[in-house]
């Protein structure tokens, strides 16, 4: 049997038929020429080529053809591969025929500004813009990288369900479904408490799936719908757990900056500062974050009466927001672990230091240029009685929590997770403006279309 | 900084570390023993290993210890590797010291047989056994053959919306929930259509992730959350799309042979079926296999006031069931595509045959070994008044599919794509006796918890 579409040639491998004929099948990008000359800026999803259309070289047909076509009309096109050092990519075609599939509508998303809801009502038609391109490009090499490295380190991928009958975090934030005679469902906020159960039985696991939260929050940073890797492992502890994010987030970094090179000229995207995530990041203790915002005179902002009042110095206890985490940031060029946080502030699962209940053994890894949070974990607590006490505290259905408690009573280990939200991981790396940008169908509160 | 974790043993390196002394951490998958000598088989998520205590050589706390050990008790061991042929693997630990994290309570799977309800039931703990390990692992290994083909491919990964304000492939089978104040939205069945749009962006790209049915089917096939690998590719026709499924499918069965080998003797599968998908996979078109059912008889069955009637000879139009699947695929060794179905009993968004509208350019993988529908695919309908028409004529809310409309206005082009769902994938390479046992938490009509 032939694999005929293995012959297809695609615009990214131009070089490599120099001098040969070929046929590339895409869309017109761009179209310029006037007399004899038609330029044709052909896009094919792999890269723009420029297609010279000479009417010496071309049928009478062809050449009417190559002058009617408008923006986004697909064809193929056939011609000879040339090096051409003013071309884009430095390799053109020149064309001797060409076959139109469809002249297109005039197409609504043309090279002048367009407002942000207007692009993303067309976001079905706004990926093909050379800037959607690449950071849905870099998108795949970081889901590639963040796969790669954990199964390289011995992590197995094990998926959570999405559909799940108890509440991670909270039940104010959730979407729910009714489930045949079951009751209710609700779509998972996490996959970890599912994960822990993996470790116990795989020892080092993965979960990367998407991850839902019905939260009103309206900022730059929110999509209701977003994907989150989360390795878990067990005997790791909360100084294993920084590491393997650490050099996760290193690995990252290093892939995108060798694979998507021309990706992050598109977008403009200063590489610099992503050559500094090198390994050996800070790490700070909480407290420790504490005891420098109150040094520096960066207050907590609570809203008193709709109006935001400055509280110094910021109280021990409180947790941090944008302001405080910017603050911070502003003296690191890499990533920065906060670790050690207050118990009130946490999540009901994470491990309270034995020498210091107050504080649980969760840590948080901010972003360099106001990336925000890249990355929350933490251990896991592992006594039995401690996690039961704290789902009472927290008024958490018991019932439906047996299982995980279940994992306290079979051998139980010290183990450790993080989440990563891949969407601000995305963010961050391309430069994008808006989180928007990051996922091929961003779904917020005023958002389900396309 | 010092990647501690980096220097934990696992028993699947066990040979590397020969003569050494090393420490593993686990939990007792089983022990024996008597007198000066305890056997203690011990898993750590990569393997078991046989750690042998004698009296002689560890103190006496620590042999008292190792007798109170209990099944799935955690803890840590320590001691020399040594080659013993008897010993699973070729290896054991001639063990110096163990440090016990918990003697587990009284573990409620043991090594008696368990009846199916009380071991879904028990699921979180059901995953540490040795056989759904097995299945755990085959299924992260394909995982990871699906993207790793699509990769190198050229496919790029674009991440379809799980939460969709429209139904691909009707109503009356999905999940429903509230979104805000835009009504109500649902859970994706399949990414197809807007891997559509994502094709007209990047040529070749492809969606895997969890997809839904609200079916109240009750066969061994089916999973309300199951996982969907979605190819799609512009400029591929039928003939591409069955060659890229192919291509596909003898990479997986390649990939799982060459690293489960471990896997597929633990679940006592016979590799034999499975080294014979090399390729060449025969094709058959819906028309010809009508007669083929016909020449030998394998009739239609209906209900009929609740009784199977046979129907002979099956008549053409009719969709082929499990008992025209598993006759027909008991020729063959390799799967099967049956291609060129009629157009009433497949989906709207399949390309008509121009020369023959009662049929449309739609395509099933069929596994050997009853096996099943793996992958089901199409050419999809590029023509914009064709594909309205259909919608039209299926009742669909047209204001929904305004988008996928524009996909055949600004420039349309021939475009194909499949899905192949992961678990019947797994069932099939694994041999699992039930696709209960394909996915870490599998999600039933009758099942949400754990």
């Amino acid at each position: 049997m032939s694999a005929r579409y293995k012959s297809y040639k695609y615009i990214e491998d131009l070089s490599k038929y120099d001098g040969q004929e070929i046929t590339l099948n895409g869309w017109v990008y761009n179209k310029t020429g006037k007399g004899k000359l038609q330029f044709i800026q052909l896009r094919d999803g792999s890269g723009v080529a420029q297609c010279v259309v000479f009417k010496g070289n071309v049928s009478e047909e062809d050449f009417e053809a190559a002058k009617s076509l408008t923006q986004e009309s697909s064809l193929s096109v056939t011609g000879t591969v040339k090096s051409n050092d003013r071309a884009p990519g430095g390799f053109e075609l020149d064309v001797t025929s060409l076959k139109v599939y469809q002249i297109a509508d005039e197409y609504p998303i043309s090279p002048k500004e367009h407002g942000d809801a207007f692009l993303i009502e067309n976001r079905h038609l706004w990926l093909r813009s050379s800037r959607q391109h690449a950071i849905m490009r870099v998108r795949s090499v970081i889901v590639k990288a963040i796969r790669d490295f954990l199964d390289n380190c011995g992590f197995r991928l094990m998926d959570s369900p999405i559909l799940t009958p108890n509440a991670c975090e909270g039940t104010s934030t959730l979407f729910e479904t009714k489930y045949f005679d079951l009751g209710n469902a609700y779509l998972s906020q996490s996959g970890q408490l599912y994960a822990e159960a993996s470790a116990m039985a795989l020892g080092r696991t993965y979960t990367f799936g998407p991850t839902f939260r019905a939260e009103k929050s309206k900022t730059r940073k929110h999509l209701t719908e977003f994907w989150m890797v989360e390795p878990e492992a067990a005997f790791f502890d909360l100084e294993d757990d920084m590491q393997l994010a650490e050099d996760m987030t290193v690995y990252i970094v290093k892939q995108v900056l060798a694979n998507c090179e021309k990706e992050l000229e598109t977008l403009e995207r200063d590489i610099e500062p992503l050559k500094k995530v090198v390994g050996g990041f800070p790490r700070m203790s909480y407290t420790e974050a504490v005891e420098w915002l109150q040094e520096n005179k960066v207050p907590l902002i609570q809203k008193v009466d709709g109006v935001d009042k400055e509280i110094h110095p910021f109280p021990w206890g409180e947790d941090f927001g944008t302001v405080q985490e910017e603050a911070l940031m502003e003296q690191f060029d890499q990533p920065c672990f906060i670790y050690d946080y207050p118990t009130e502030v946490k999540a009901f699962y994470m491990k309270r230091d034995p020498e210091n209940p107050k504080v649980v053994k969760a840590m948080d890894m901010l972003g360099p240029e106001k990336a925000g949070e890249l990355i929350g974990g933490s251990q896991r607590e592992d006594d039995h009685d401690l996690l039961l006490e704290r789902i009472q505290h927290e008024d958490l259905p018991l019932e439906e929590f047996q299982w995980y408690l279940d994992l306290r009573k079979y051998g139980s280990v010290p183990h450790s997770g993080f989440g990563m939200g891949l969407e601000r991981t995305v963010k961050w790396i391309t430069g994008a403006k808006h989180i928007r940008e990051t996922i091929p169908m961003p779904r917020t509160i005023h958002r389900i279309v396309p």
